[in-house]
């Protein structure tokens, strides 16, 4: 079963049209909710009067900030945000009440008579300016307007770039992008008779989610469950609480009725949570023959207005460009700063696609000055398997060598590189990431992942996880796993995820995390009963226990032709002898140690993927048109144990980078103002401006992993960008530092450039 | 938490309307389907024709028998029923052909232009003709139209009866009554994407049509789930497949999408499997001073067209007399005739309700002949515990003394019996009946019922059964048993049922087990994971096991105040230095060495409840007209787990046997055709027409069942209609030995007393 390719379990009801999405379920008695939003990047709420929305007919409940007055957030260190603004509002899109009516539209019209008297204050929206002496305050408990500000050196950075052969160094900005997911969010609050909350969520962190329901509106955690329908697309983008999971569920307390709450696209973009804007600067030192030495960098990352899981950004911006090169010392500045913009959060590659970007193109520089070819370059740094990373990861595996090796073969790398024509170019990247995290977002000691399953004389198995599927193919990963260790075929599996109530624990689906978490948690239930089946059957053929093979459907003896029975025969056999069939098996990730190195917990995996990018470009000497012909991807996930969904997530990440290379900005007039809240104005590539992708699977098996699987949904992102970058310098000479890489940058570029020299 | 009051679970939903029945289900393209029924009661099928149906807009699909050929039946050994005919029709309403259209209403109309050519065939709708030599044949390989045919003697009766002081005899016929739930059968047939098959349906037997779906159209098991959304009333007659689920299965199938196929009221009638007509002859034997001797019982019950559970219904009949009061001998006959009407099955107290008034009406005439008071009759026929009945079955529990005195004392017996003034009388009568039977459906040795439960950190609790929830509160009980075992509040758990994918195998609501065997399996499971809690807790709190105290939402150590912690953390801590809470339980009910005695092993039980009844009776002397007063029923349900909830099962099947005994007739016209398929005609009392109910919950704990408790959904069912027969004797002098007890009979009878005085 494993490293098969098959279609995605739920495929078919995906592209049938048959799924039921949040926004697709409806209740008897439903109501629908609108949220009132600020219209002011910054202001004190003095009085809001509701009466005249609450007199329209249809409208059934209007609430405010002072109906939910505590605090939330995803981390518990950061919880900054209020579900209506209590006080003031900080961005342009800030919830402020909320509405719920028998039509959406007596919703929206009702939400324009409540009357909010605003005191409107200054406000910034440029991290240095928020930093700068004297800046007005957006959070009154935090002093110069810092999440968190994260400096942590590993060896003795100044002495080695002192002794280094060369030093380059250079400064670059990564403009914020957004997720631009296909489904809206939604969420459906239903007060249930029973005294318990149920919200249906469009969310990728069901657990998460319960926890802070639970705190926020002071309901204990045993009467909460969440629901977590199929999603369309995520990204990173529903990975924590929402201003609408709260009001619908408030909504629907007051109400006793179901509340669906869908936000406009417009809302979407406010929603955010997307790539942070980073300024970085990056010096990185080198022996003449090509050894890395010292690495300092420093990264001020634009937060917006809330905290979001920007804490951990700041760590990943630092800790995750140590891999996959060798470094002997490497410090890094980090700072988080708020500013009165839409909050910035985790998008696909969390953390370490901007700082990548800035190492990478630097690294680029540093071959070009010492003229060593960019791959070759990374071969004179490798990390071996069992070392540690600088800031103490420890690799169980590296495919990197194998990855650098196969897009140098694919690609024609050493036919092209400085061999193109002027106006075409090839350039290459390297990353890692993790796979998932040692720490989960809130501290405790409890299991990562857990499934639970059952299984019985019908055959069927079910495989319960409260992992969430998100188009990653969580859940064909389960029932491939589930039907690797139970030997049945994959249609006689049932996974079911995304249901507090349904599942045990998990923490759901962030930092590729899953296939490792649950898939290992998995792996331990159905062994579990597949050994009940196995001393059952043993028993019954009178043989030992590892003579009983359990595959393709069917039990069997080894090297006896007689006895041969279907996995549901087995199955009732060992319910005979044995009684009925399940099983719950969980996963905690390995300490390692790690705390034994300052900070590095929060970035600690239990192991590591690797990704080496080739892109070939052409650009426009006239109009400075960029265009990526092909970009060859070689991603080291361990094991692919489905290649075609592997393939399809190294396509889609590197497609993304591409996109954010290209396309992609999310930007604010100086209003505060989001320059264009629509998927007309926020330019994502179609299939048609897609480049040709290439994806190469490499297997360097973990240990950890299960099957040795790692990581393969955020990981190959990380390299797209930089490797465009350096194409675009190998085709034109100029060193891009901003993204992204319009024609008008890069037309601007070529005249310094050609000024210049 | 045991023997709580407390409001039954999901009470609420059902109040406010928010319970979404089968009908209330719709999916995205579901088509409706109707099916074509016979209007003759035997006819062969010369040939059917379907163009001019298909050819309506908007029919997407027509099926007929030949479209599956496979039978099907509720027993494995008389499986004589196709979905749709294939040969011949063999009652009026047979399903001959479905369609499938957009709208019911296209369905219905295109029914109509199916076009069957009919060869008529002679008929025969009473027993006694089908069994008469040279009667039509109604199934071809069934001569004399017999299901089945069971002679059984126990002791040597004819010795006993020539030995006895006195013999009493009667003969008696019970009258066919139907279930009258007010919910419709409904099913939907769902054809996955995946190459499953969903059905949902109004079933209350998952389990066993998951099997006959799975064999019936030759689909894998593996590959089929059932799911059973909340019912509105069962009462036996959803415990077997119908027509509708293989039709909407094959429709969704042919079609591609889900199809939807409600019953109109009519063809509910039709559906049936309601209470035989029996005739019944009884001889019952005993000493002067009351001592039964022997016993014989020759039963014939009209079985109409199919089997349905009829083999069991054959055996029932005669081995469900032998207690509360111990016999010397016994010996039975029973058949069980085809004849041409909708085919009669199992009625809540199955098999022996008929049985039943006869035997407790012979045992009046006993009393009266030999003047002893009839409950002082039965005070000297006693069996005790650890007794076995004269066939066999082991009472490991009897409060049948308690239940006698209770009625006695609360109805005022003493002062009224014999007493009253002509018009007004007191009857009773006694019973007992079985908690689940040791004899699944099919042959085989696995667990009759599992649950598996899941737990977390959260603190909330999923109990996941197979047993199906029908309204006699089967979520309530598994709640309260994972409660009690957990000491979580009831809130915090959820339970899920009646979904074949998610819950182990439970053979279904029927009858009366599942507070039994679902009931221990909860209780294990629960026992388990409350161990594993116990055991992290000692751990911490460096105590023994036995110290740690789970109840009332906290965990706590046995003396020590500062030890108390919330389930929620309790499992919490449990998760941390465990791993992840599931466990799973199951029941299989003792063999009890039943199988020594000849057939004895079908009626057997782990445990037996028992009931006594008073009846108070008015009747108008002049136009015959009863009118029941009040009804005293004593039943002994082992232990009350929630009394509120037994009280409600009392209350329910003593109205179920009064209406009976006063309203019911299912009835046909010599045409074979039904007298009035609606509940206009068909007469079933309203709360208006119900006599004063009460119910007395007597509690002999059974070593077998959960906390002691035995079975009450249908035991106080069987003395209502003999203690109602016996206080219109005790009122008028009459004998009644036929149902239902209407007014034109009671006048019949009277007259014909009177001129026999």
């Amino acid at each position: 079963m494993i490293g098969r390719r098959l279609p995605s379990v739920g495929a078919g009801d995906r592209v049938t049209g048959r799924v039921q999405y949040a926004d697709d379920l409806r209740f008897p008695g439903m109501l629908h909710a609108k949220i009132l939003r600020s219209p002011h990047p910054h202001a004190r709420i003095q009085g809001i009067r509701t009466e005249r929305a609450l007199a329209l007919a249809g409208v059934h409940a209007v609430i405010t900030g002072s109906d939910m007055p505590n605090r939330y957030g995803i981390l518990p260190w950061t919880q900054d945000e209020y579900p209506l603004a209590v006080d003031k509002v900080r961005y342009v899109g800030d919830a402020v009440a909320a509405v719920a009516a028998v039509t959406e539209r007596i919703a929206a019209e009702a939400a324009r008579f409540i009357e909010v008297e605003w005191e409107v204050l200054p406000f910034v929206l440029e991290p240095e300016a928020a930093l700068a002496p004297g800046a007005i305050r957006i959070h009154d408990d935090k002093e110069g307007n810092l999440t968190k500000h994260v400096h942590l050196e590993f060896g003795d950075v100044e002495s080695e770039l002192a002794a280094s052969d060369i030093v380059v160094d250079g400064d670059y900005h990564f403009e914020g992008t957004t997720h631009a997911a296909l489904e809206p969010h939604c969420a459906i609050g239903k007060w249930e008779t029973d005294g318990t909350l149920t919200v249906i969520s469009t969310t990728q962190v069901p657990h998460y989610l319960h926890r802070e329901l639970s705190r926020v509106l002071e309901i204990p955690t045993d009467r909460v469950r969440v629901i977590q329908p199929p999603l369309g697309g995520a990204f990173g983008g529903k990975s924590e609480p929402f201003d609408l999971e709260f009001c619908a569920a408030k909504l629907s307390m007051i109400t006793g009725r179901p509340v669906k709450i869908l936000y406009t696209r417009e809302e979407v973009f406010y929603a955010h949570r997307g790539r942070h804007p980073m300024r970085m600067s990056y010096r990185l030192g080198a022996t003449k023959d090509g050894r890395l030495t010292g690495c300092d960098a420093r990264v001020v990352a634009d937060g917006g207005a809330y905290s979001s899981f920007g804490l951990v950004t700041t760590y990943y911006s630092g800790q995750l460009v140590t891999a996959p090169l060798a470094l002997r010392a490497y410090r890094f500045d980090s700072k988080r700063v708020y500013t009165n913009k839409p909050a910035c959060g985790p998008k696909r590659g969390h953390g370490s696609v901007q700082p990548r970007f800035a190492f990478e193109v630097t690294l680029d520089k540093l071959a070009t000055s010492l003229n060593i070819d960019p791959i070759d370059l990374r071969r004179r740094n490798l990390l071996a398997v069992g070392d540690r990373t600088i800031n103490g990861f420890l690799l169980r595996s590296n495919g990197f060598a194998e990855c650098l090796d196969r897009v140098e073969t694919t690609s024609g790398w050493r036919e092209k590189h400085r061999r193109l024509p002027r106006g075409q170019g090839i350039g290459m990247a390297g990353s890692f990431y993790i796979s998932g995290t040692n720490y989960p977002i809130y501290p405790n000691n409890m299991p990562q992942s857990a499934v639970q399953i059952k299984a019985d004389r019908s055959g069927r198995v079910t495989v319960f996880s409260g992992a969430s599927e998100i188009g990653q193919g969580v859940n064909t990963m389960l029932a491939m796993v589930a039907a690797e260790e139970l030997g049945v075929e994959l249609a006689a599996i049932r996974v079911v995820t995304g249901d507090t109530d349904l599942t045990p624990v998990d923490l759901g689906a962030y930092s590729s995390r899953v296939t490792m978490m649950a898939g290992n948690a998995c792996r331990k239930a159905a062994q579990s009963v597949a050994e009940r089946v196995r001393t059952a059957m043993a028993r019954r053929w009178e043989t030992s226990l590892q003579e009983v093979v359990l595959a393709d459907g069917r039990a069997t003896c080894a090297g006896r032709t007689d006895r041969d029975v279907s996995m549901a025969e087995a199955f009732a056999l060992t319910e005979a002898e044995l009684g009925s069939l399940g099983g719950i098996g969980h996963y905690h990730s390995p300490s390692d140690g790690h705390g034994s190195y300052r900070g590095a917990t929060i970035g600690a995996s239990p192991s590591y993927s690797f990704t080496a990018q080739v892109a070939q470009v052409r650009v426009d000497l006239e109009t400075g048109m960029p265009t990526v012909e092909k970009i060859w991807i070689a991603h080291d996930c361990g094991k692919a144990l489905n290649p075609t969904i592997v393939e399809g997530q190294i396509e889609g990440s590197a497609y993304m980078g591409f996109a954010e290379a290209l396309f992609e900005a999310q930007l604010f007039h100086d209003s505060g103002l989001h320059k264009g809240p629509s998927l007309l104005d926020y330019k994502i590539p179609t299939a048609l401006d897609c480049p040709d992708l290439a994806a190469l699977i490499v297997e360097a098996g973990d240990s950890e992993g299960p099957y040795g699987a790692k990581e393969v949904g955020e990981g190959p992102l990380h390299p797209s960008i930089p490797a465009i970058a350096n194409a675009i310098h190998d085709a034109t000479g100029i060193r891009i530092d901003s993204l992204p890489f319009s024609a008008a940058r890069i037309l601007r570029l070529l005249r310094e450039n050609a000024v210049s020299h």
